[in-house]
């Protein structure tokens, strides 16, 4: 089996790096051995092993018929688009690690393998190494699913994490990710929530069957989260999360993706610092949830190698449960649920909010008992939550809460 | 589709019941839908839907062409060892929930299978409703498996998890557990690990290639467990848990099902009841984790469906990683780790527990002070470990330390 590899960063110096030190095991798995025929870059990488495989143009990959996949690990979605639409109708197999790819382009991209008796698979698009696109696609298959929660953004619960640690604030925690390399010089995708939300995108247009478009999914991200909401939180044993979500609800789907505080009851709660998770609910099954590294040079290339593993051995089309059309989402302002809210103390009187949100219950912590004070609301509408909380006055931020 | 189901028992209905609830979305996920023509059981469940379709004579179902997919639900081994082979050898598919059989000859069978261009699959048989099986076999393809720790026996887990919220001794939590339902009246299986043994043999055929004999495995159970052991744990922010693990090394497998004290840290130390759980530390992807309900009717039986409908959507053979061979065994008296281990304050002195075993740090646990106190040993070799443990005075109890 010969492939080609489009873009030698991180995830395709790993899917080499894979290939050749599990050579003989992933060998005697396959029945053949695996090799990489192109390296598609616009650098050279002179001097290195790989030297004499690096191509500049995707014409030599496409015509070249001794390659039946193609892997692309580039990043972006135009110029990914163009190459892997083009290598699937010149009737090679595709493989992506791409979410961005993937969530926007999957159900063309799906349609033409199928069509041509070939696969375009993505497990690495979400999860990083951990295997949840092909459990959903092949052993949760019995089930219907009502709902899928995830931790799907590693940045994010990394600083989420280490603020309910340190009890440091945003900001702080963000500087020191990015110093690390857990968070990138721009953090808008990963903070506000735009990863994530491809990601259960993705999940979703598998488990319910079409496509879930990620632009009209509510995506709220971890910026305004403070040290004092998380101060709160610990102090009721809970955490912040930022949760990707879906349930299914009749025939149509809700998605959001916020920050929730969650209990210790909750299956995601113990997931912390770079960890991602997956939790599945079938009608059957119950509660499955499946952990892991989420990002990573080699977790996510042993993603993207294990697909193209399972294409070789399986050859023609392996059918995936996204179909074509659209899932119908639900408004998210008929969505219910508790709200957390902090106040200003001198801005507002307990009667104005029991006259807002009925009989409330508020707590104070001690350390800001001078200045504010907090409550929960009862299971309420996002849009008439939204509604009742631009008429609060003194209010200071709110936060939704998981069950 | 035709299928037979061998057993009409908790496993056996609830397929029917899968089958019959989620009929619609299966039959539009497979292509078709999926009929159960027989089921064999000894009673014949009379004014029940199912009455028409009993059958007490396997030769009915071994003979009629129409049925493509066996169901084994029994329990036991003989018989459906006989069973599922014919069904095999006349060219029909098989699907196992029972991990008695499969421990014990899913060699044969899987070998069998492939013969004839058919499936065995057992998705069920370890982890019930987790999906496990067919993630190891499909999805974490690209990894050298260096290791596997599970939480696979959830009576155990849940005797335990009681034991340490309620800090009541193991024979009271038995009974508490027999009268939910949660523990056989005859729980030596599950209590003394045989269980457990059996789904880490299935796992490490699977991860590691070859079949590991189940009876070659070291195997403690928890009966030795007492409330104060948990005490102590308790008193270090540690858990006993019942772990069965197995270790690559070299060419050769480590194995062993035992109670292990572990620390928040373990990536099992959350799970908690009659959850179960699957650690896989692959060399590429790192640690994965698969948590979920390890039995109950409708999990149990999701898995099965979902192996039914695998073989119904890719037909001939589906291959695992499990070929024919011995994995070579390592003594156990060579595995090393650390242990805990309480003494009779009255009938040993430091002096000589330090000239046993090195220089132990000890401790003392308020309510106990008066008659005992425990100390860790350094990483020692089970057997001389063994050795030094019948000569020390005074000895209570030892348990295994988890990293």
């Amino acid at each position: 089996m010969k492939i080609a590899v489009l873009g030698y960063g991180t995830v395709g110096s790993g899917v080499v790096e894979i290939l050749d030190r599990n050579a003989k095991t992933i060998a005697s798995r396959v029945g053949e051995e695996i090799e990489v025929k192109y390296i598609l870059d616009l650098k050279d990488f002179p001097g290195t092993p790989i030297e004499h495989k690096i191509v500049h143009d995707i014409n030599t990959i496409i015509e070249d018929e001794e390659v039946k996949i193609v892997v692309e690990v580039m990043g972006g979605v135009d110029v990914p688009y163009k190459f892997v639409k083009a290598a699937l109708l010149a009737g090679k197999s595709a493989v992506t690690s791409n979410k961005a790819l993937v969530a926007a382009k999957g159900e063309e991209l799906l349609d033409i393998a199928t069509k041509n008796n070939i696969s375009f698979l993505f497990e690495a698009s979400v999860g990083g190494g951990i295997p949840i696109i092909r459990p959903l696609n092949q052993a949760l298959t019995a089930d219907e699913f009502v709902e899928i929660n995830g931790i799907l953004n590693g940045t994010t619960n990394f600083i989420l994490s280490k603020m309910t640690d340190e009890g440091s604030d945003f900001d702080a925690v963000l500087r020191e990710a990015q110093s690390l390399g857990y968070a990138e010089r721009d953090p808008s995708a990963d903070v506000e929530g735009y990863d994530a939300c491809r990601k259960i995108a993705i999940l979703s247009s598998i488990a319910f069957g079409k496509t879930l478009n990620y632009e009209d999914i509510k995506t709220v991200g971890i910026t305004k989260v403070s040290a004092v909401d998380i101060a709160y939180a610990k102090s009721l044993g809970k955490k912040i999360k930022l949760l990707a979500s879906a349930k299914s609800v009749s025939d149509k789907v809700f998605a959001m993706v916020a920050p929730f505080m969650i209990s210790s009851e909750h299956p995601l709660y113990n997931i912390d610092g770079v960890t991602n998770a997956v939790h599945v609910n079938g009608n059957m099954v119950g509660d499955v949830i499946f952990t892991g590294p989420g990002a990573g040079k080699l977790p996510t290339a042993s993603a993207v190698v294990s697909d193209v593993i399972e294409i070789t051995k399986t050859g023609g089309n392996i059918p995936s449960n996204w179909k074509a059309g659209k899932l119908e989402l639900i408004d998210c302002s008929d969505f219910e649920c508790q709200f957390f809210v902090r106040v200003k103390k001198e801005e507002v009187s307990i009667e104005e909010i029991n006259s807002l949100f009925g009989d409330v219950n508020t707590l104070t912590l001690e350390d800001y008992a001078d200045t504010e004070f907090a409550f929960f609301t009862k299971e309420i509408k996002e849009g008439e939550f939204a509604e009742k909380y631009s008429k609060l006055k003194g209010a200071i931020s709110s936060i939704r809460v998981g069950r």
